[in-house]
């Protein structure tokens, strides 16, 4: 096999420009699910990767949701008792604006030439087409190569990850047989750097609130009222201001329920990564680290939950001053959480905290607008043992297993709906502008992503 | 001198209709100090103001100031050690918007029968045409019937007092000398209830701050950045939930400095005006006193300074859910002062406050829009004891001495630029719908203030 292998890795060099240039012509498709003007581009982008992958053995078609169709592929593989894979990804681009931040046109990809060597620059070069492009060359050397990818094989591509996925669950829950896999292939995360692969086996939930605080029936002139009538902001602050104490630990009863301590392997292991927290602030305008006290600054920012506002409001905003006292206040809090934490449990810690605090005369509503659990990948599955193998193979070096702050929604609709785990192997970097202007994609990483996905599928299937 | 001041209170109430006629042709001239098309307007209610004083003995004229002119009028009185009044008032009025709220047109005055008696209705019925009204027809009476005010008298009337007296103090500095008098008489204020005068002895003041806080260099994704990115709007609530503590104590560093407990006569006159809070408070939806513990209602609302946030601002504020940690966020806050505290001692205590529970890394600017302080005009005056003479003549009760939880800048101004205690004897209701549409002033009102009014200027003169 490792004969085969090599032929494989040699037919992805030998095609890399060819690659390359694919990558190019989807992204001259300005797939913006979010806006209607280009619901035709977001059907040709389906289509042309239905057709590619229909070129490379799948028996491929597009599918009809409510919103944007999807693109369901599927390859026998070897048959017999080779493990089953789903990979998962999305052909839809977040909207370019701001337009002139750009330094060439989002949907006119050009090559460029950067610190870490040459990169393709478009709306969509890593976010996810980029990242689909890797598997998609590796299923195609296995193709010609071998005449097909040693696992049996289905794809997902959906087109309306980037508004959030209103379709998504749906379209699991009624095709639930035939997405049926052992796992799901997620290319949708970063590196730690350029030379080090990662495995993203944590991510954050969250539960997202909306407090709105009532007093009186209408606005107060406050020196008529001021010194009788509750001023809503005033007490909003006052609630809200004891979210956190002294140490940075969030005061929502209940909230650390189920947390677990990370574990000493795990918190070694990320120590071990040279995190620079002082850099990683410094470059958006910070000096000093917030969140829990006592904490490493991976561990708050991967498995710590948080409850950052997202947003207040209330009474007089203009210019100048309006001596009003407002009869009502409002703010957005969202809680990131980890594994371990039950997000209708921290819902009605939230309604808790916020009934407990609240002083008479004043109403209070709490809408919860959104709730995901924080999710965690057993890091020793033969899924991430195999990835470890190949990624320690291409790159000359282990793996490192990290977390997110964020969340991925489909993982968690993966897991629930069709109950698979997803191994969440990404080869985007930090800088490549995600959903900003100038979004890039390192031609190194598309290369060597495409050579560790062809790996990858060799692990997968123990050859 | 009864038999002249039963003359003239005869001749005032011969007169009753004409004199409601005379203000009902003030009132059609639509003179919105705040709106440039009706400057015109404004200059012809200014026009009409030093028409009628010149009918009753005054050299009057018009002055310009940087925008609406004043009215600025003389009567030497019977000489001698006669005192010297300046009487104050203003003849602009409020836009009248919203205009489909009215029953009747704003700037065409109808007399309507109401629970109290007849009353007229119109914009600047009783803010401030019908109350300059009152003193206008008690000079007349004087004049008609002794050939003049038995004192000296000075009247101004500024056109520009419901957009902030933006030239007030300027024109006050640049004629100090002309304004020259022994005491200002301003009728702007309210009667405590109809049958019941009163005479405003304290006015809150003012420091209003906008406070804002910055942190990261831009908006943050919450995902990515949450447990290690400081979160100004966490930082904002934490900071001013802790303005008041649980009692209602203001914590602003030396906020009561100054500040003067109540003397328990002025307790026990308050307490025996029997304000009903649990009303007050009702008529605006509210069930609870706000403020601070063990303190009572009046003493609260005209002798305790206040610390209310007035709006408050910073990340998302639109539908739904954004996961955005905020650059930035602000606020602003009112402090209403009493005597004795220093305008310019509160600011520095605002910016302290602030200071001292500014998380590291943040970055707070205070700003301090405006500053003004309390006022308490002397309740044991020879000019107090005169009004509540002929004020109690007139009622058959004593007048009683009230506090305003507002502010009114010309009282400052006055004293700062001229030197001058004033005397506020107003005869508005709490139900005038001020500012609002509809506004009313009770005919009685008008009757009965300027008979007080001629009552007091016979007490000026120890008559």
């Amino acid at each position: 096999m490792t004969d085969t292998l090599d032929k494989i890795l040699a037919e992805i060099d030998a095609e890399a420009d060819a690659a390359r240039d694919r990558l190019m012509d989807w992204l001259r498709i300005p797939s913006i699910s979010a806006q209607p003007a280009h619901a035709a581009d977001c059907l040709r982008a389906a289509e042309w990767a239905r057709d590619r992958l229909a070129t490379i053995g799948f028996t491929a078609a597009l599918r009809p949701t409510a919103g944007h169709p999807a693109v369901v592929a599927h390859h026998p593989g070897p048959g017999g008792s080779a493990p089953h894979l789903l990979f998962y990804g999305h052909y839809d681009v977040q909207p370019a604006d701001p337009l002139p931040l750009w330094h060439s046109a989002p949907f006119e990809p050009v090559i460029a030439e950067g610190p870490q060597g040459r990169r393709v620059v478009a709306r969509g070069a890593v976010d996810d087409k980029g990242q689909v492009s890797m598997w998609l060359e590796a299923l195609r050397a296995w193709h010609t190569v071998a005449g097909g990818p040693p696992c049996r094989v289905t794809v997902l591509l959906e087109g309306e990850e980037e508004v959030g996925s209103p379709s998504l669950d749906a379209f699991l829950a009624a095709n639930k047989a035939e997405l049926a896999a052992d796992v799901a292939v997620i290319s949708d995360t970063n590196m730690w750097d350029i030379a080090t692969p990662a495995i993203t086996t944590r991510l954050r939930g969250m539960v997202y609130a909306q407090i709105d605080l009532h007093a009186a029936s209408r606005d107060l002139h406050s020196g008529l009222y001021g010194g009788a009538a509750l001023n809503p902001i005033n007490a909003l602050t006052r609630i809200l201001g004891g979210l956190q104490d002294s140490e940075g630990r969030v005061q929502i009863p209940g909230f650390y329920d189920g947390v677990a301590e990370v574990s000493d392997a795990q918190a070694a292991e990320w120590a071990s990564l040279g995190f620079d927290e002082a850099a990683f602030l410094g470059e958006i305008g910070l000096s000093h680290a917030a969140g829990e006290r006592g904490r490493g600054a991976l561990e708050r920012l991967w498995a710590r939950p948080t409850a950052d506002l997202n947003g207040i409001w209330g009474g007089y905003t203009g210019e100048g001053g309006k001596t009003v006292i407002a009869a009502e206040a409002h703010a957005k809090l969202s809680c990131r959480l980890v594994p371990g934490q039950d997000p209708a449990k921290v819902a009605e810690g939230i309604r808790r905290f916020v009934a407990e605090r609240l002083p008479p005369g004043a109403r209070a509503e709490v809408s919860i607008l959104n709730t995901t659990p924080g999710i965690e990948v057993p890091a020793e599955s033969r899924w991430v043992a195999a990835a470890r193998s190949a990624l320690a193979a291409e790159y000359g070096r282990p793996a490192v297993l990290v977390g997110s702050g964020g969340s991925i929604p489909v993982v968690e609709s993966l897991r629930r709906l069709l109950g698979l785990d997803s191994l969440l192997v990404g080869f985007g970097l930090n800088d490549d502008q995600v959903h900003s202007p100038n979004e890039k994609f390192e031609l190194t990483c598309l290369h060597r992503g495409a050579r560790s996905h062809a790996r990858m599928l060799a692990a997968f299937a123990g050859r």
